[in-house]
This record gives C-alpha cells, sequence and structure tokens, in this order.
C-alpha cells in the first residue's frame, strides 16, 4: 500500500496527536498475530503511508526509525485502521522477518501463567549476530 | 483470572512505565481481533490481575477507569502477555458486549480504503442510549 502525499494529509486530518504521538499496533497479515506495539508522530505516519514502509517514532532515542534498516526486517503495509478517538493506529503488514529485537517473531513472547511471567516464543535470531 | 497481590508485584517488577503510563492492547479471546487500545498505570495494572477485570487510566479524564462501569460492557481477562520492553501489554479478554463507546465491536471500525478512510464495521448500539 503506496499514498499520494494528498491522500496521507487527509489521513492525517483525522488523527489527534497525544504529545506529538500517536500508538500503533502491528499485526501479521498472515495470520493476524500481534507483533508489537510502537509510536508514530506526523512524519513516522507520513513516511509509512507514503512508502508502504513502516517507520516510527523512537521515544528513546528520539528520532525517525524505519523499522528494518538495520537488521533488514522491513515490514510492508497491507491494511490501516484507526480507532475512534485517531490517536491509534492497527497496521497489517507483511513482515520481512522478526518483529522484535531481541530475536523473536513478537515483542509479545512473554505470557503469564500461574503468576509467572514465562517465555512461550522461540527465538527466530541472536540479536548479537544481526545488530552491531 | 484473578491473581494474588503479591503474584501481581512480580508482575509489575517486569514492567517499566513511561511517564507512568504502559500501552494495553486488547483482544477478544473468541477471535483474536483486536478491540482497542488503552493505557494503563501501575494502578490499573494492579486491579486488572486482582480483579480478572480491565481497568485502564483515562489520560482525559486522568482517573484509574473500570471498563464497561457505565455501559455494562465488562472486559474479563483471559490471557496476559507483556512485550521485549515491557512497556506494552496485550490482553485477551472475554468481552460482554462491544468495546467501543461509539457503539462498534472494536474501537478500529474505520479502514484506509483506496486513500479514503471508510467505516467497515457495523454498529451493535447507539451510544446516546447507553451513556449519559
Amino acid at each position: 500500500m503506496k499514498m499520494s502525499e494528498e491522500e496521507v494529509r487527509e489521513i492525517l486530518d483525522s488523527l489527534e496527536f497525544e504529545n506529538g504521538l500517536a500508538a500503533a499496533i502491528v499485526r501479521d497479515v498472515g495470520d493476524g498475530e500481534v507483533l508489537m506495539l510502537a509510536f508514530m508522530n506526523e512524519e513516522a505516519v507520513l513516511e509509512t503511508l507514503k512508502t508502504g514502509i513502516m517507520h516510527y517514532w523512537s521515544r528513546s532515542r528520539e528520532e525517525l526509525w524505519k523499522k528494518g534498516e538495520e537488521s533488514g526486517n522491513l515490514q510492508r503495509v497491507r491494511e490501516v485502521r484507526i480507532d475512534c478517538d485517531g490517536d491509534s493506529l492497527l497496521f497489517d503488514v507483511e513482515p520481512d522477518g522478526p518483529a522484535c529485537h531481541k530475536g523473536y517473531r513478537s515483542c509479545f513472547y512473554r505470557k503469564v501463567e500461574d503468576g509467572e511471567l514465562i517465555e512461550e516464543l522461540e527465538r527466530k535470531f541472536d540479536p548479537e549476530e544481526v545488530y552491531d
């Protein structure tokens, strides 16, 4: 999915950024699994919808972040939904690889079970081999 | 799912609240559909895990918010996952009714299609008949 700048501007008008940010939920379009949650500023939404590749705002690094730029695990946008308040977005993407920088397919690889936190997903890569 | 205060305290130790808040994604345990996104402070996580009923922090009203207290549409916790950074949670719930205060099953009832925002879900109730 790629949109013209004019089309994206119309979508941006429907958004209500909270302190400059909107929350983005990312699902795998293949099976609907939730892969991650990140935040987007206006520029990240613009870049994402214009290029069709997920971009976020990194709150820790305070910079635009093209997901997969280093790891190669780009996320290609297939569908976009916006919530009632316009401050959250739901993306269905085709991921080139695992979403989590810790090597898991989904960042939500830990589950509460019998009062404890357990890892329920298998690691797909070793982060030390992928990131500098 | 109900947890003891001691168990919840252990889970809280795994969380990293950002400005006092963590993001919560809520799915319907029945078919995995994403229903809403909201924020939780420590008290909301504590109340949610102790009672098994979803509680959030309302950023607009600046208060603890038991979802469904007015509408009757409680959300019962079935599963909880935490992301790699500990600042987002993923809940699978059994909802007593629609999640969206505008009367839709999911707050993400609007979808971008051909560059435009269209409503793709059917309204389940008229908000004026449910809320004062």
